[in-house]
C-alpha cells in the first residue's frame, strides 16, 4: 500500500526505537486501506463518515505523519522534529478529518465532558479531595489537604481525562542526537474527557486503543471494563455474570467483531456493551435495528449512577451546570427531588427506551422485554427509597452535630460516618441498579455489593447514630 | 434437514421478528440431527436418554413448534397463535420427551427445589426481607417491609427461579395485526428452581441456554458463574484462581467441549465445574470414570454452604422440611448441632466422596487426593469452630438484649450487628471452605473474603458487644 | 521419539491409572525433543541453559523416569517402586540438570525464600495466627490458638510453599498389589518457596504446571493470578483492568506464547506479567530488549507491598534477617523509617528501573515512560504518608491502652481495631500502589480497594478512638 514519504521517514527510525507502536499500526485498518477506497464502501458499511476527505489524505494509507502533523497550527504541542512539525497528542478533532460524524456525536456524549464535569463541580471536588487528598493528622484528627496533581492524574482523571498543558520544552539525548521536545503536563493520558492541546475534548484512543484503533477491541467488553468495573459503576462485573456475558464467554471467541454493519445472529449471538450502547446493528435481512451512535445518551433514559439518587438523564452532557433546589450542583436534592429543568422529560425517556429496546427485541419477545424494564423501573424506585432512608439518617446526624457536613461548611465526605453514607448510593444502590439493568443475576443484586450491603450500610448508620446519641446524652461530650 | 411444517411456519415470521432466536437455534444440535438418528448413537455417546421417542417427533429436527406446542394441555400458558396452540414457557417435563433420564435426575437435585427451599422456609424469608425489603424509617429507625414481588424476581429468584402464574391475557398490536397473549407473572426467568406452568420445577435453560441448548456452554465454568460467584457461593472466583482454573484459562480455548463421552486428557486437560459435578467422563481406554448426573448430590458428601454450619448433605432435595433441635427450619442449631435425621450418614458420605474422587485420580496420585480431602475435612471443622465463636457472641448479644432477635420474635437479620454476624457464616466461612474444596489458593482462603475477614468479623462482634456493655452499664440507656 | 525403557515402563501402568498426567506430558515439549537436540538451538532461543547435559539424558525424551529417578540419593522420599528408586517430589535442583541458569536465578528470587520469610518472622507469625488460628472464646473474648498445620498448608503456604517432610511409610492396596509408599507431610503443594525433600527451595511447577511444564502457561497472566490476585497483592485484578490487560483480552488469543525469544510486536502486542518481569524480549530486528530472569528482583526497585510502608527492595531474598530500628523483623518502623542497611540504595534502584523501563520504551515514548514512573514515585510517597496517618492513630490507641499491642507483648493483629489498621497498609495502600505501577486505571486506584477505602479506614480508626476516649473519660471503664 502507498505510504507517504513523511510516514516512511517516521517508520525508518521509530520501527527500531518503538517497534511495538509500528507493529500495532501495521495490523490496523489504517495501514491497509487508502482513504479514497474507504469512502467507496456502501453507506451501511462505511467506516469513514466524512463526506469529503482532503485530497492530500486520499492516496496514502493513514500513517504516523498523517495524524501527527495534521492541523499543526491548532496544537500547542506542535514542535519541529527532523524537519516536520509534529504534535504528540492526536485529538478527536484530528480524527474528525475522516470520522466527522463520530466526532460530532462524541461531543454530545457525557464522557467527552468528563473532565469538566468533575473539575467544575464543587461537590465532586469535595468528594475527590476527601479520597485523594494527602491525609495528615491535625490535632490527632485526620485532615485532608487538596489532592496533588500527580495523584489525580492517575486516579480519577485516568478515566475522566486530564487537562493537558504545554509547560515548556526540554532537550533530550536521543539515538539521533540532542533533540528538543515539548513538556506536556497531564501526559500521558487517554481518558474519555481529556482536554487536548487544540482545545478539543476526549480521546478516541480510550476505546480504540493506539495504534491499531481497532473496532474489534472497542466492541469487546474488556475495553469498557477499564473504567466501568466498579464498585461505583460495576457494568463489566455485572455483564460477565449475566446470561449475555456467559454466552460471550462461551462462544465469543468465534464471533466476528470486525464486520460493519454488525449482523445479529450472524456475527454474534449475544450483546456486548457496544451492541446496546454504540454499534450499528442490522438483522439477517439487512434492516437497520440500531443506528451507530457515539453520543450514547440517545439510548439512555435514566442515569442509573445515583447522585445521590438515580434520575432522568441530564439534558446536556455538561453536568456541571446543574443546580438542584438547594443550590447544590447535583441532579437531585438530599431528599431525592429531581432538578427537573436540567433533566429530560418523560416523553424523551420513552423515546430513548424504545431505541434501546429495539435491539433487545431481536432475541426476546416483547413481553420479555417489557417485563424486564418494568423490573428496572421498580428497582430504581426501591433503591431510591433506600437511599432516602440512609440519607435521612445522615441528615439527622448532621443536624444533631455528630458530624460536620454541608450545613456547617464542612466536607460532606470526610468523616467516617459520611463515608459509610456515601457507600449507600455510590456503591450499593448503583450495583443493585446495574444488576437490574443488565439482568445481571442475583449476585450483584443481592450479596455482592447489592441489596445486602445496601441494607447493611443503612443499619450501620443507624447503629452509629444510636451510640452517639447515648454517648452525648449521658456524658455531654462533644466529639 | 427435514423441518416440520409447523416449525417452518414459526420461522417464516419469527426469523425477521426475532432473528437472534432463530440464529441461535440454527447453530444448535437440535436443528441438525433427527431424533430417529440421535437415538442410534452408541449408549456411551447418546445425548438422547429416552428409550423411546414418540413417532411424531422422530422424523423432523427439534424446532420451535416441537417444543412450544408439546403437551399443550398441561401448560396453563397455552394459547391460540395463528392456528397453533403454543405455550411460552417450555419446561423440563417437555424436555423429558427426549431427555428423560436427565429430567428425572434433576428432580432429585437440590437446585430443582430452589424456589420452595427459599419460599417455604421462614428463616430464609426473614433473611430475604431484611435484604430486599423496602427500607423506611419508623421512629427514625430502619424498618423493612416485606420485599415486593418485582424485586424478588430479579434478585434471589433470578437464580432460585420464580413461580410462574398466568394472570390474564392481553391483546398486542403486532406486525401480524392484533394478537392475544397470556400475561405471565414471574416471567421472564430461567432460574434453576422455577415453578413452571405445567407444575414442573426448574429450567434446563439455566445452563443449556436458549435456543442453542449447548452442551459446550454448560461445560464451561462461566455458565455456573451466573449463580455461583459469591460472596456467599464463590465457586467461580475460587475456581479461576485455582490451578485447575489457570490451566483452563491457558489452554481451554483448544479443548473439545462438545464430545460425549468427555475423555480425560484427550478432550480437556483440567476439570471445569461440569467435570467434577455432572459430566460423563471416560479415560483414554474408554473406561467410564464418572457417570453423568443431573442430580449432582450423588457426588456431594457435605454441604459446604453453612446454615449456619457446614454439615452432611441433606437427604432430600426439599430442604424446607428440615427442622433442627430448636424447631427452626435449619440443618444445624445455633451452636452447631446437626439435624442428623435429615442429613446423610457417614457411610453415605464415604460413598459419595469415592464417586467424587474417582475423577481426581485420573490426574493425581491417591496420596495427593487423600491429603487434599483431609485438609478439606479439617477446614470444615475449623470454620465451624469459628462460626461457633462468632455465634456465641451473637447469642450473648441477643440474650443481653442489645439486639432483638429470634428469642424476642424479632428478625435475626435486620440489625447492623446481626448483619455482621451473618457475614461470618454466609460469606467468610463459605469462602474459606470453597477455597479449600477446590484448592483455590491462599487468596480466597486468606485475605479475599477468607480467614482474614472471618476472624475480623468475629473481632468486630466482640468489639461492638464491649462498647454496648460499657454504654449500658454506666448510662443505663436502652438502645 | 526415543523414550527410555524406564519411562516406557512408567507409562505402561500409569497411562491407564492416571491418564491425565500422561496426556499432559504428551503435549509437552519434554516429550517431543531430545536434550541432545535441544542444546543445539542458537543461544538466543535455547530453552536448555545448562552448558552440558549428562550423557544419560541426551538421547531420550525427558519422561517420567528421567525426573522421578534423578538424584535419588538426595531425596528423602526416594523409595523402591517396581524395581526403580523413585521420588515423588521433583525439585528445582532436579530441573537444574538441564535448566541450571533458571535454577540459579530462582534461588535469588524472594519467592524461593517464601516459606522461611514467613515462618522465620515472628511478626508474620503473629499475623498468621491471628487469621488462621482457631478462634475460641476465652472469658467471652475471641482468642486465637496458633493455627494448625493443615490450615496453614492450604492457606498461606498454598502460595508460600510448605515444608515437606517424610514422616513414615504406608502400604497401599493398588491395582498392582500391595505397594509401599512414603508418607510426606506438607504434600501436596506447589508453592513457590516449598522446602523440598532434597533441601532445595521452590517449585518450578508453581508457574510451569505439571506435567506440560509449559512456557505458554507461565507467560499468561492467569498463572500469576493464582497467588497475585489480592486484596493484598492485586496484580492480576489491576492488570486486567489496565489498557495492557484490555489489549491482552481483545487480541491475546492470536498471540504466540511459545516462541523464544519473545519478539515485541510480532508475537504479542501488549505485555503480560512475564513480559515485564521474566521473559527474554527482543525487538523486530533481533536486538535484546530484556534478558530473561528468574530472579525477577533485578528489575524491581521498590517493594510496593508495604510492611508497613513501601520501601526500597531488600538486598537479600531472605527477608527474615531484616531488623528495623525498633528491633522488629520488618523493613520499616511503625513511623516509616527504612531499615536501610538491608535495602538497596538509590543507585541500585536507578539501575533496576532502567532495566524495567527498557521494555516500556518499545511501545512508549520516553516522555510517557518517565511521567509514568514519576507518578508511581509520588504514589509511593503519598500512600506512605496515609499509612503514617493511620499508624499514628493506631500507636495512639496502643499507647492509651485501648488495645493490647506490640508494646504490651500482645498481638498487634488480633483486636478488631488492629485488623482495621492492618487493612490500611496490607490492602488499600497496596492496591493503590499496584494500580499506579501498572496504570491500572481509576478503579483499583480509587473506589475498588484503593484510595477511597484507604481514607475510609483511617477515618474509621479515628472514629473508634474518639468513641473509646469518650467512653473511658466519663465512665472510667476499662474494656
Amino acid at each position: 500500500m502507498p505510504i507517504s514519504d513523511a510516514t516512511q521517514e517516521c517508520i525508518s527510525c521509530h520501527e527500531s526505537i518503538n517497534p511495538g507502536i509500528v507493529a500495532d499500526w501495521r495490523m490496523s485498518r489504517h495501514s491497509s486501506i487508502l482513504p479514497k477506497n474507504a469512502v467507496l464502501s456502501p453507506e451501511i458499511s462505511r467506516k469513514v463518515s466524512s463526506q469529503s476527505i482532503p485530497k492530500d489524505f486520499q492516496n496514502n494509507v493513514v500513517g504516523c505523519a498523517e495524524c501527527h502533523t495534521m492541523r499543526s497550527e491548532s496544537h500547542k504541542d506542535s514542535f519541529d522534529h527532523n524537519g516536520y512539525t509534529i504534535h504528540v497528542v492526536v485529538s478527536p478533532n484530528d480524527c474528525a478529518t475522516c470520522h466527522s460524524t463520530e466526532s460530532e456525536q462524541f461531543k454530545k456524549n457525557i464522557m467527552a465532558n468528563a473532565y469538566g464535569n468533575l473539575a467544575d463541580n464543587p461537590v465532586y471536588q469535595d468528594l475527590k479531595n476527601s479520597i485523594n487528598g494527602t491525609c495528615v493528622l491535625k490535632y490527632g484528627r485526620p485532615d485532608y489537604k487538596p489532592s496533588d496533581k500527580l495523584t489525580d492524574e492517575e486516579s480519577c482523571l485516568y478515566c475522566h481525562g486530564t487537562k493537558l498543558e504545554v509547560t515548556g520544552t526540554e532537550t533530550r539525548d536521543t539515538d539521533a542526537g540532542d533533540l528538543e521536545f515539548p513538556i506536556i503536563s497531564g501526559w500521558p493520558n487517554h481518558g474519555v474527557g481529556r482536554i487536548n492541546l487544540d482545545g478539543s475534548m476526549g480521546s478516541c484512543g480510550a476505546c480504540h486503543s493506539r495504534h491499531s484503533f481497532s473496532i474489534e477491541m472497542a466492541r469487546k467488553p474488556e475495553t469498557c471494563k477499564e473504567c466501568h468495573n466498579g464498585p461505583d459503576v460495576p457494568a463489566y462485573k455485572v455483564y460477565t455474570t449475566s446470561k449475555h456475558g456467559n454466552i460471550y464467554s462461551a462462544f465469543g471467541k468465534n464471533w466476528d467483531f470486525k464486520s460493519v454493519p454488525w449482523v445479529i445472529g450472524k456475527h454474534f449471538n449475544a450483546p456486548t456493551c457496544a451492541t446496546c450502547h454504540v454499534s450499528l446493528l442490522t438483522n439477517s435481512i439487512g434492516e437497520i435495528v440500531s443506528k451507530r451512535t457515539h453520543q450514547m445518551s440517545d439510548r439512555l433514559s435514566n442515569r442509573l449512577f445515583g447522585l445521590f439518587y438515580s434520575h432522568p438523564y441530564p439534558k446536556e452532557p455538561n453536568t456541571s451546570i446543574i443546580k438542584n433546589k438547594d443550590k447544590l450542583p447535583l441532579p437531585t436534592t438530599f431528599t431525592g427531588e429531581f432538578a427537573s429543568e436540567f433533566l429530560i422529560d418523560k416523553s424523551e425517556q420513552i423515546k430513548r427506551n424504545e431505541i434501546m429496546q429495539a435491539s433487545c427485541l431481536n432475541c426476546h419477545a416483547s413481553s420479555w422485554v417489557k417485563a424486564h424494564f418494568i423490573r428496572l423501573e421498580n428497582t430504581i424506585k426501591q433503591t431510591n427509597a433506600s437511599t432516602l432512608a440512609g440519607t435521612s439518617i445522615m441528615l439527622d446526624i448532621w443536624h444533631k452535630g455528630f458530624a460536620f457536613g454541608p450545613f456547617d461548611k464542612g466536607s460532606m465526605f470526610d468523616d467516617a460516618i459520611e463515608k459509610q453514607w456515601s457507600k449507600i448510593w455510590l456503591f450499593y444502590a448503583n450495583n443493585t441498579r446495574f444488576a437490574s439493568a443488565m439482568a445481571g443475576g442475583g449476585d450483584y443484586g443481592v450479596f455482592a455489593d447489592g441489596r445486602f450491603e445496601l441494607s447493611n450500610q443503612i443499619a450501620i448508620l443507624y447503629d452509629w447514630l444510636n451510640i452517639q446519641t447515648r454517648l452525648v446524652r449521658y456524658t455531654n461530650t462533644g466529639f
